[in-house]
């Protein structure tokens, strides 16, 4: 998605190996006009698997995921990562490993909110290791729903994520493809095919 | 806001004391469409403040404030509560009680998204305590920017949040007032003025 790759290329900054800041527009300060780009986008890349629900993981998924939601005409339900006060109900719940911070985080969700009817399309803004995904495809599995789809903001193209849930079968679009963060550079995949 | 109350009278839940559980449509499972409609109404409201930015607290908070800084044509600032890999800039930083949890939290925003000439517009999903705004209403000061108005989903008028922040000069303007939640029953201030 052009639009995308050309603000990442502007306002993207790599504040350490393999790990890009983009918190101008995506997930610290966001970009409102850019979300609803990015949930027509989505929106038009999912509408034929005829998704019910669109799923992501509080907070930074929130944003793409709540516009792809409004374009598909579907609800969002976003999966906690500790239990509020009201989550009275029994819940599915998932481990997730945080390669990054080196520690396992459960993810929540709702139990009367998931149910076997379901076609979820799972949203989130960045796509590394592939654990929140794969977390969340446990979720929608504990509630005996389908997978449809997986789309991505960001993938970080030299990480194992994609790989492993394309492997397993996910259709996974991503927006942006970054194929190397290495000497600060931002590459993309795009640019590297061509 | 009919709309609001209508879904509040339908789908909301007094699950303990003075706790109103919304998550079927505004913070675990979120209704896009009622989103757009909030949006569309803060940006009524507050479009003559000239807003600059909308700030809101993650995570509730963002699926509302996404949608009224779409609709106001300016971006969103998520304050954190937690400090991410990412944020390497200087901060602003306030302390928020949350009387439910009875437990002091940060709130975070990066320097570089706020300044002097910001007119900032905050937007919550709840209004109890008013400890959340009055954290956010920090960080705008500390920036030295000014805050032009506070928009509220849903303000828990038997609390003392409301006075409190009017009585400090903010326009507040919820778009669902609660009288009561005693007895398990949701009365609204609208029925009771009436």
């Amino acid at each position: 998605m052009r639009e995308l790759l050309e603000k990442i290329a502007a306002e993207g900054e790599v504040v350490a190996d393999g790990v890009l800041k983009v918190d101008r527009f995506l997930n610290h300060q966001v970009d409102p006009h850019l979300m609803k780009r990015i949930g027509e986008e989505f929106a038009a890349q999912f509408h034929r698997e005829r998704p019910t629900k669109v799923l992501t993981l509080e907070s930074s998924g929130i944003s793409p995921a709540l516009m792809a939601a409004y374009e598909l005409g579907v609800p969002l339900v976003v999966a906690r990562k500790r239990r509020p006060l009201t989550m009275t109900s029994e819940v599915y719940r998932a481990e997730v490993y945080s390669f990054t911070k080196k520690e396992t985080n459960e993810i929540i969700v709702s139990r009367p909110l998931l149910d076997s009817s379901d076609r979820v399309l799972i949203i989130d803004d960045f796509l590394a290791n592939g654990q929140a995904a794969l977390g969340m495809v446990e979720v929608v599995r504990q509630a005996g729903a389908d997978v449809v789809g997986i789309g991505i903001v960001i993938e970080k193209a030299f990480q194992d994520g994609g790989r492993l849930l394309r492997s397993q079968g996910f259709r996974v679009v991503s927006l942006a493809r970054i194929a190397s963060l290495s000497d600060g550079v931002i590459r993309f995949h795009e640019e590297v095919m061509s």
